[in-house]
C-alpha cells in the first residue's frame, strides 16, 4: 500500500491513533513482525516535542562545483499537510539541510516534523516555535554551495533503515522509527495491546504484585495480543 | 568492607551526607586518594536531577537464540531501597535495558536513580517523573530478544572504571562517579572540605581578592584538608 | 586589526550589534566571504543562552609530571571585561578546564561566556548561573595533575579552525563561530543583510508566497547585500 493508496480518511485515522502511542510501543509492535524501524543515531532536539506524520524524503549529496551557484532547495512547497520531512544527508555534521526559513514555511503547511540524518541549525527559532526537529546534532553552517538536492520522493537510507516515501514516522523523547505504510494498520493496533498491556503490569505493580507476577498475569511475553486474545495467564 | 557489612544507619548517615556533596568534589576527594571514579560516557538524561545510592549491579550480554525465548529480566524485584541500578550492556547503543516499567516499579521501591552502559527507552515517561537516569543516549528498541540478563550483584566495568556492588554511586548534571565502599566515608569527609574550600575561595574573591590570592589563601593545593588541618598560608 | 587595535567605543559597537545576531546569518556572511568560521563539536551546554564577546584564548597540555606539583590556572584574574575565554585542551574528554569557581569569578569579572574544546565540569552551578558554557561534554573529573597550562593569548586551533587573541566568538543554540577582528565591521554588516533578506521571505511566505517565490523576490542568491544594493529581481 503505497502513501497514495491510502484515503484521506485512513491517513487522518492513523495520525490521530499515532498521536497517542510511543515509540517504545510501536517498536515492540513492529519488532514481533520482524520489522527493523528504529533510525539509529537520530536525536530530539526541541525538549518536549514529539511527531508523527507520513514521510515526505529529501535525498541531498555533496555539491558538483562543476555545475556552478547552487540555490536553496524549495521542495518545502510541494509538501502536504500531514507530512514529515525526512532529510537525508549522509550524516554529513558540517553543513546544514534545516533552518529557521523552512521552519516557518513548515510550520504554516502543517508539516508535522522534520527528521534529519545530518544536522539543523536556528535551534533558537526552531525551540521557540516548539518544531519537531530530529537530527544528529546541531551546527550553523549552510548546506548552501556544500551540499545540493539531488532527489525528492526516494527511498532513503538512515542508521542501516530505508525511510520509503509515504512510511509513517513517530518521533518523541527516545527517538524516531519508521512504519512501512502497508504494515500501518497492523502495527498500530499491536502497538495499542502492547501500551495496554504496560499500563495493567504498572498498575498491578502499584497493587502490590511483584514485577515477576504482573508480567506473568497479563503476559508480557505476547504484549501485542489484546487482552482477550492471550492464553489464560498459567499463574 | 562490603555493602552487607554496613548498618542501615550508616548507610542512611552515607546517603544523607552524599545528597549534598557534588560530584566534583567528590571526585577531587578520590583524586587525593589515587582513586579513578568517573564514569566516562555517562550522561545525565533528566535536567535537573542527582542521585546517590549503593550500587546494585546487572550485567547484560548478546541473546544467545539457541536457548529459545527469553523474558524480560525481573531482577528488580530483588532491588533494595537506597540502591541505584547499576546495568552493564557494553555500552550498546541499539537494545535498551530500561524503560517506564521498570522506572514505575524503581520509583515504588524507593530505587534512587539508574545509570547504564548503554540506552534506555521512554524518556517522556522518566522525564515525567523526574527519575534520575543516566546513560549514553536514548534509543527506542527492546533489549527482548536482542539482549539477556547474564548475572546481578557481580562488578560490571564502565568506562574503564570498575563498579562493585554496594558501592556509592553519585551522579548530577556533570555525570557519575562510583565510590569503593570500604573509602566512603574518607572520601566525603574530603570532598566535604573540598566544598569548604570552594565556598570559602568564592567569597573571597566576592570580597574582592583576585583568584590567586584567594586559592593561596585557603589552599587550593590541599581542598580536602579541614580548615584547621592546613597548614598556614604563607601569603 | 588586533584586538588592542580597537577603540572602546568600536568593541561595545561591535560587541552591542553582535548581540542581536543569530550564528546562522554570521556564519552566511563569513560563507559569502569565502571564511571557515564554525567550531564543529562545541555544543551549547546551557539551553537558551547565548554569548559575544573577544576571544582570550587559553592552551592546555598534558601534565609533565616530571616537573613536580601543579597548581589550577589563575588566568581568570587577567580576563578583560568583554572576553569570551576560549580554552583549548585539544578535544580531552576527561579531565576539566573549567568549573564554578572560575563560573563566579568569570560573572564577576563580566566574562561573557567560555567555549572549551574539551569538557567543563560543575554544570549544576552554570546552568544555575545561566552561563553561556560550550564544549564537547561534561565530566566531572578535575584537570589538575591531568592537564596544565601551557600559554595563554596565542592562537589556538578548534575543529579545525584557528580562533586568535582579540577574533570575535558568538555562540548559540546552534553552536559557536569565531570571526577574525579585523573582518569583524564587514561580516556584521552583511549578517544584518541576511537577517533582513530573510525577515523579507518569511514576512512573503506569511503572505501567500511560495518559498521559491518570495527567494527570488529577495534575491536569497545574494542574502549579504542590502535590500538597495540588490539586483532587481527578475522575478
Amino acid at each position: 500500500m503505497s502513501h497514495s493508496s491510502l484515503s484521506e480518511q485512513q491517513r487522518a485515522s492513523l495520525l490521530e491513533q499515532c498521536a497517542a502511542l510511543d515509540t517504545a510501543s510501536l517498536s515492540d509492535a513492529l519488532d514481533s513482525l520482524g520489522i527493523d524501524a528504529g533510525l539509529l543515531g537520530i536525536v530530539q532536539q526541541v525538549p518536549g516535542t514529539r511527531c508523527s506524520g507520513f514521510a515526505f524524503t529529501v535525498l541531498y549529496e555533496p555539491v558538483d562545483h562543476s555545475d556552478g551557484f547552487k540555490n536553496a532547495a524549495n521542495y518545502i512547497d510541494e509538501v502536504p499537510p500531514g507530512s514529515v520531512v525526512v532529510s537525508s544527508n549522509a550524516g554529513r555534521l558540517d553543513a546544514t539541510v534545516w533552518g529557521d526559513i523552512l521552519t516557518h514555511v513548515a510550520v504554516q503547511r502543517n508539516v508535522r516534523g522534520t527528521v534529519i540524518d545530518g544536522v539543523a541549525r536556528d535551534l533558537d527559532t526552531v525551540t521557540r516555535l516548539q518544531y519537531p526537529l530530529f537530527s544528529r546534532g546541531r551546527f550553523m553552517q549552510s548546506g548552501k554551495n556544500r551540499v545540493q538536492l539531488k532527489a525528492t520522493q526516494v527511498p532513503v537510507e538512515i542508521g542501516g533503515v530505508t525511510v520509503n516515501p509515504g512510511d509513517l514516522i513517530v518521533g518523541d523523547a527516545s527517538g524516531c522509527l519508521v512504519i512501512p505504510a502497508d504494515k500501518a494498520e497492523e502495527v498500530i493496533q499491536r502497538a495499542i495491546a502492547v501500551e495496554n498491556t504496560e499500563r495493567d503490569i504498572i498498575a498491578s505493580v502499584g497493587q502490590g504484585l511483584s514485577l515477576a507476577e504482573a508480567r506473568r498475569l497479563h503476559r508480557y511475553d505476547q504484549p501485542w495480543l489484546a487482552a482477550a486474545a492471550k492464553t489464560p495467564s498459567a499463574a
